[in-house]
């Protein structure tokens, strides 16, 4: 069995479907992208998991608290992990993850975007190591993100 | 005759000259920059015919409205094909688009980033086709952008 | 003797130590990443010679000037020089540079991020030249920073 998707199944972890975008919006892109043995990643936010995006939604540091904002970069790590399987067929195949852009909507004042994210780069160590597991990181925040998500995040990983 | 330039042309699209920067400030840096047959294509802004920054400025969702933004997206994406072309030479040299980061300029509350990045992908997508033109994407909300423009985009492309 | 360093003795600039984080928040990622003959290098912020995060700190435009941003673009230069020596053990084999995202903290109205981000580019290219310094660049407004830090670059190199 695959070793990454036996890791998750042991910790109980299941990955979302597709998502369900809003309506009224096309989307004219892959949310995965092979190109010369990488996977350039989209922007992806948190999932639910019937595949709709998962909230609260707003500002973290107002509408969103932290801890909420923490689990949500979790969620968006689960979200980025369902189409990276939906694409390779198996996660197995990402030898090292190269580069993670964290982005949080941030309320004025809010600043601690890297406790933030962290829900993310823990997740994705504990599935793949030290070693492979290990990313470049910004976790910076923007004014706005589609949809009012709370996080988004977009990466860059090498295939085997 | 190239067989991007002959698509341009049979839409009626010109691409515009070099860029005329609002003065005062140096930009030390190339708009492209070619690294092991790829191009990193640094932030572009939109572009009238004449080389200047194009408008309306300010955020989108206020001074800039979505349907005005959809277009200086695509104003964008001419802009980057004009940067692309004087270093190409030819933009059949590119054979597959890696990575599209779309920043608009958004005021308070305005969260519909995709649909005003759509311009810019519709385009990559008519020209390339849906496998080379295929391309990961964030599009996302900045607090601010030079010189007040309301959509900024930068890129990755490989060469073939 | 390595030529970057020699060139940096001559300026009379010294590399930082490695940052001193701020207390309460754990960084689980590497400030450099090296990854099939390149390196990633997360989102870095102005340091101070002790290793601390340096300031002004808030926003550019309110808080802090565009004078001082500038500054702190270059301190946040050697911020990232010290973190790639240390990773790579000599600058020399950093053979160009591909990309750099510049992220001011920029307050409302706020949009001169080019000139603030030129303390960076400036020496970078003072350091490595025109041609292995030339990168693809992006210079834009957030809504926050880390720790309120008022400058974060992140850049992706190439090494020899």
């Amino acid at each position: 069995m695959a070793r990454i998707e036996s890791k998750l199944a042991r910790m109980g972890l299941q990955l979302p479907p597709p998502l369900s975008a809003p309506g009224g919006v096309a989307l004219p892109f892959p949310w995965v992208n092979l190109r010369d043995g990488r996977a350039f990643v989209s922007g992806h936010g948190p999932q639910e998991p019937d595949g709709s995006l998962a909230g609260p939604f707003g500002k973290v540091g107002a509408e969103v608290s932290e801890a909420e904002a923490h689990l949500l970069a979790r969620k968006t790590a689960l979200s980025m992990l369902g189409s990276l399987r939906r694409e390779l067929g198996d996660l197995d195949r990402i030898v090292a993850w190269n580069r993670v852009f964290g982005m949080v909507n941030a309320a004025p004042g809010f600043d601690r975007m890297p406790g933030v994210i962290n829900g993310f780069s823990e997740l994705i160590i504990a599935l793949w190591g030290a070693e492979a597991g290990r990313h470049a990181r910004s976790a910076v925040g923007m004014a706005s993100l589609p949809f009012g998500i709370a996080v988004e995040i977009e990466a860059e990983v090498t295939l085997g």
